[in-house]
């Protein structure tokens, strides 16, 4: 294998594929970054057996050469080294040349390395992915979706099936659902499909939150393949597959409650700060729990208490309040969390009691909602 | 105690004293910042015994009111959550007002925060220094003075003085040197000052480096007061006291070879780029080795090798090579920690043969020596 390469390519696919490579495998061909020359361009791959990425680069671009291929050919070379050999080459054109027992020549300018590669042939075969039933997204709406649910999945492997997100295709709509059991994030979204497939699988949210880093804020679409153990999601020039969780994600349906007791409308970014403010003495106590009461004259009063260093009490003027007086405590970091998911200026949180999960939405969208279970304080 | 103060004047005077004060202390009431209000203004302290820190925010300056005192009083305030609270306090006015117990309520906007504050008369005196003896140097002189010196100081606590910095007062020089015994960093200045004493004195590492951090790019004054076992800095609002190290620093004239028999001159950018590229592979074998060989024409080559992973090498072109052939061995991280001290676009470097220290100096200016020990590998 021998080819002449635009660096700044190099550097950007190189990166991309390390986000799937571990230094901890069992397996220790995948500390390793698959290079593939062919006629159309270079290949790039990393892996770690749950998340695989492959990234292309393509001989020319706009009119622009990008890469020279001189031999076609493949090697394995040690990713983290090559990856920060790459970063800081002199010139802006880098030359791989493989020569006998996979040694490869990196020059560029006046700086030559030498690493010693491996036989490609011994890393393992992605998965073959059938793509007849697939649907579309653009970029940053499911880069949105990614953002706005993983953070609620379990971190906790006693039940593995919850580190996942659920991913449900009904139609032409998909809703996305996280849950920790103490919360719960859920965004729909209606996608591009030339068919009427259903699906039902979780996604590892480390694999998820590895896919969102790579992608961009663009409108252009991407190509996602679901199959019974994996999932492929295809962008310009990168493949990201992922395997599924094994097992039955809980019906998260029955946990929202339809009906509401006490109806809140505030402006999201004075609450979030209000409780943020709050959550500062608050996590010295156990929990991190602030408590919220609702005052008169559309007054909502928020304060924590850390008996050993002191307390904290805020009034934040609300836009409306309706229904029954209400004091409820709750995790300052929950709270935090959806509040930080939720786009739009002003939020609606319906309760149903000081015992019952909440849902907050925002006022003008209800394509999602954010749920947070209660702590008992009183 | 009671004051309404500017926030930003606060949180600035918090962020500087919080550089002295350690969660890890015996002594317990050193966790809290110290504040004392009076009729000219409000001064917070931090501390952690051997650094003290020293902030005073006047009632006014340049005509703008700053803090409107409504009682003069102290409290110590815990320094972990004050600093934290400030930085969050949803308006530019604060409130600080203390209560009995030293209970403090600190309002600011519709937030109220109470905070169990201790008594100020509990909290360990300040050194007294008299200031009959100083002198004087520009901030952004002193900044740098620090960098190019600090870095060099031993880490290992087997040879305690060395993790100081050696500063001597000779007349109107000051020469500040430190070394870990496999290399060395001296730094010359000359200083205002009205007499002509001497000193001789060990600064610990640590303590200029906070106080470094502290500092501006300015050219205002510093003032410098050093005593049997305490050194003070004052600038503006700003007192920072730091106790010296005890012992005799070793007498390091001797080490810095007179005679010279190779001289290379170097753009100092394309050197330490060729080293950082040999380093990359260098840092996987024993010491993070990298070689230098002169060649002709004014060659320079600078090579590693990590047999398990690979081997780099590179040609830089040297302004000029004198005297004699020369193969030699030295650590990638001392070069680079050198390199990055000087000043200047072009390096001159006199080696003494391959088992000798070797000197870096810039071309342009005399005032600051590298010195760095090889590596024996021949």
């Amino acid at each position: 294998m021998k080819f002449i390469i635009q660096k700044d390519y190099l550097v950007q696919s190189v990166q991309d594929v390390m986000k799937a490579v571990s230094s901890r495998t069992t397996i220790p061909i995948l500390t390793g970054i698959k290079i593939v020359a062919t006629e159309e361009g270079v290949t790039l791959t990393g892996s770690d057996s749950d998340i695989s990425i492959e990234s292309f680069i393509p001989n020319e671009e706009e009119g622009k050469e990008i890469v020279d291929i001189q031999k076609p050919g493949s090697v394995v070379l040690p990713a983290r080294f090559f990856s920060e050999i790459v970063k800081k080459l002199p010139k802006d054109i880098v030359e791989l040349d493989v020569q006998s027992h996979f040694l490869t020549i990196i020059r560029s300018g006046k700086a030559e390395f030498n690493l010693n590669g491996l036989d490609a042939e011994e890393y393992p075969h992605l998965p073959q992915i059938e793509e007849n039933n697939m649907f579309r997204l653009p970029t940053d709406l499911l880069k949105n979706m990614i953002r706005q649910t993983v953070f609620a999945v379990s971190t906790s492997e006693t039940r593995p099936i919850l580190t996942g997100v659920n991913w449900k295709v009904d139609g032409k709509e998909l809703t996305c659902i996280a849950t920790d059991s103490h919360r719960l994030a859920l965004r729909k979204a209606t996608i591009e499909t030339g068919n009427e497939a259903t699906y039902n699988v979780v996604i590892p949210g480390k694999s998820l939150s590895e896919f969102s880093k790579i992608l961009d804020d663009s409108h252009e679409l991407v190509d996602i393949v679901i199959t019974e153990n994996q999932v492929l999601f295809k962008t310009k020039h990168l493949l990201f597959f992922s395997r599924l969780l094994d097992g039955n994600y809980p019906d998260t349906s029955r946990l929202i409650p339809a009906d509401s007791k006490t109806d809140v409308i505030l402006n999201v970014k004075e609450f979030l700060q209000s409780i943020d403010r709050a959550s500062l003495l608050a996590r010295e106590g156990r929990n991190n729990v602030v408590k919220l009461s609702t005052l008169d004259e559309g007054i909502v009063e928020i304060s924590s208490n850390s008996p050993e260093i002191g307390k904290v009490i805020e009034e934040v003027q609300s836009q409306s309040i309706s229904g029954e007086e209400l004091k409820i405590s709750f995790s300052a970091k929950y709270m935090l969390d959806a509040l930080k998911a939720l786009e739009g200026t002003d939020i609606k949180i319906n309760f149903t009691g000081a015992m019952r999960p909440f849902v907050i939405r925002t006022l003008e969208d209800d394509s999602m909602l954010q749920l947070i279970l209660p702590v008992r304080t009183y």
